[in-house]
């Protein structure tokens, strides 16, 4: 991708209605543009981060043995009224169309994906199933001020899991759990594992992922030497005080909630009345689980708990481009024209090697403004071209201070 | 993929509650489940679909030079009072907040991509730039009955461009109308351009793709020698007249609108006040173009237009999957077992060569009961292993009655 032809969103200065780093950065660097808080657009190099954060999630999701699908976000008012929802959850956006008739937007998926689901389940013999979907949905939240890590708008990954018993859904949550934890690692973060309050109707404790950020909304204790971590929401245990598991000095920290899973126990099951035949040949409500990544969210942490002064800095396998090559023209012709062959041949070769590239080919644009914009924009190889570089690539990865001059044959493997 | 452990929600009988065949063919094979009228869940096979031919349209808007983005769905009231949409446009779905906020959901994205746009174009050389995003769009349909074709939420490429003048735009729609006849060829359609009225607020002609179908919601008046073609809604032209451009006797036909193009003016810039500084250095607004591709209305208006009585025939580029391999067990286990092993190395080979392949490996399903469902599914390539094909698979298209006995060593060729 040459940048001469790209559609850049990059401005000079920080916007001055954005509170959070994730989002300063993120509008600057031209990633996103606010339409109205916690609403965003997704411009060109944010829209790849954004489905590079997808893929990770999907190819997981996969492993794990649960289909994808795609459902509605325009729900009607009577799945709601039949769970309670409608009335009882004050963040569902409600909508009166021109005839009267009222809907819902989705905020999560229980009342859809539960007749769906278990209009196909006869038997014990159809379960354990698993679906999940990479969609958007809607909160209607009093305040919207983190940048991307609290919309009104936004995109999840959630999962819904049907069980015969609670044994089997316990087994389906710890490998979901190593799924989600692999995730958060190929995404660059540590997520701690906390227990929380069940949300709006579980009587059961859920689990949520929590990332450690300033620009986070929960405040959780967590044991700097084993994996005990709670919602400071639902513990007495302060700061301070011992680990009751290793002793060691409990630490709180604020944190962003990047996942959760909740134990539904045969809440809509029972809501729908929609049950199967179990082994004894009777009746039996199926336990559910349901399991949320907040994928726009994840843009934001990662955008929140990486960067510099000088901008982002994307992990390798979600960056928008795995490297950036940026050309530096002088006033010789004769130079200018071997420098841009060597940059074209570069671009052309990385990209036939299957290497995501962008390639700084602008010839009146000075070095100085093409090394910030390309350290705002964070992407993880910057390979520099000039007269001075000669037979070689003066490479600098965005997140070390060395630079290293590396000869062309030798430059796939070294970006790879 | 193997069958055993694929989900699927195919079923014995049509649905009653849809009238027109893409539902009913669509619902029955398990490629979408519908939640209510004009709102649709798209299950594993449809959303495989509905993937490929959003693949086909973004390779062609990419090599048109459009950028992709994605816009928002939930818009502030203040942009649709500027464009007068918000007391005109009786589709436009309309939510308050709990908070007493208006919101509209997007319907259309001039509101939207305007201002984006416009915030980077000082001056002419900033022109012309387009942009599109394939993302879901609301309307506040008073009747949604014909599946696919016409929904209250549904996915649609949108594509806006931005122009000096009016010969630019004229300029760039040429190249979009081929790029949109070669993905309605891609797609196997035969599509139509006819004039039309130019929707809710151009005063200009639009342009509109029909495909024909009884189930299309427009009529057109065509010339089968030459490419006139109206909407019957702009003529005072009937059936049996003869056309004006080449004598020939005109027909009337029910089509399916699946693009649309709109010449918006200067209407957009004017009405949010954002120009631009032309090549006379004076302030001007630019012209603006609409085009629109309805990607979940293409999928119904395929299974509209290309199914049998047995089922589904999808185009080999869209199928949900490329091959259909059925494995035919019997009641000896040592023949069962060199069956599946031929089998599990068809569906292996085929899939290592990037062809989509799903795989019937379930062991207690009669050959009937396979053929049936293959048949419905409208996969292209059918490939049958049994006791009796030996050395040798049985493959036949679904849309041709021939069956050839194909080599092991030539099959990746057949299909591909």
């Amino acid at each position: 991708m040459f940048q001469s032809r790209y559609l850049s969103f990059a401005r000079k200065e920080a916007p001055k209605d954005e509170e959070t780093k994730n989002a300063q950065l993120l509008v600057r660097a031209g990633f996103v543009d606010k339409l109205m808080a916690g609403v965003y657009s997704y411009l060109p190099l944010g829209l790849r981060v954004l489905r590079n954060i997808e893929t990770v999630v999907r190819e997981e999701m996969n492993e794990l043995g649960a289909h994808e699908i795609l459902m509605p976000m325009l729900h009607p008012k009577s799945i709601w009224e039949t769970t309670g929802g409608w009335s009882s959850i004050d963040v569902l956006f409600k909508i009166q169309s021109r005839t009267e008739k009222e809907y819902a937007l989705g905020q999560s998926e229980e009342e859809v994906v539960t007749p769906l689901l278990m209009s196909r389940v006869n038997t014990y013999k159809d379960l354990p199933v698993a679906v999940y979907q990479i969609h958007w949905k809607f909160r209607d939240e009093l305040r919207a001020k983190s940048g991307l890590l609290r919309g009104r708008e936004f995109l999840m990954k959630d999962m819904y899991s049907f069980h015969e018993n609670q044994d089997d859904f316990e087994k389906f949550y710890m490998r979901a759990k190593e799924s989600y934890l692999k995730i958060f690692n190929r995404l660059g973060l540590v997520a701690k594992v906390t227990e929380a309050s069940g949300g709006s109707f579980s009587q059961k404790i859920s689990y949520e992922f929590m990332v450690l950020t300033d620009a986070g909304e929960d405040d959780i204790l967590y044991c700097p030497s084993c994996d005990f971590c709670v919602n400071v929401e639902i513990t007495k245990q302060k700061e301070g005080e011992l680990c009751p598991k290793c002793s060691e000095v409990l630490q709180q920290a604020r944190a962003s909630e990047v996942g959760n899973v909740f134990d539904l126990g045969q809440k809509y099951g029972k809501d729908f009345n929609l049950g199967f035949i179990d082994h004894e040949n009777k009746k039996q409500y199926p336990i559910m689980g349901c399991y949320g990544i907040g994928i726009s969210r994840l843009m934001g942490v990662i955008a929140e708990t990486r960067h510099d002064e000088k901008g982002l800095i994307w992990p390798k396998n979600i960056a928008p481009f795995r490297v950036h090559i940026i050309a530096l023209v002088g006033q010789d012709d004769a130079q200018n024209k071997i420098i841009m062959e060597q940059t074209i041949r570069l671009h052309d070769n990385l990209q036939a090697e299957g290497i995501e590239v962008l390639c700084d080919d602008r010839m009146h644009v000075s070095p100085g403004q093409k090394f910030a914009e390309s350290d705002l924009m964070g992407i993880p190889y910057r390979l520099v071209i000039s007269q001075k570089t000669g037979d070689k690539i003066e490479v600098k990865k965005r997140n070390e201070q060395e630079i290293n001059m590396v000869d062309f044959s030798e430059i796939i493997q070294y970006v790879s």
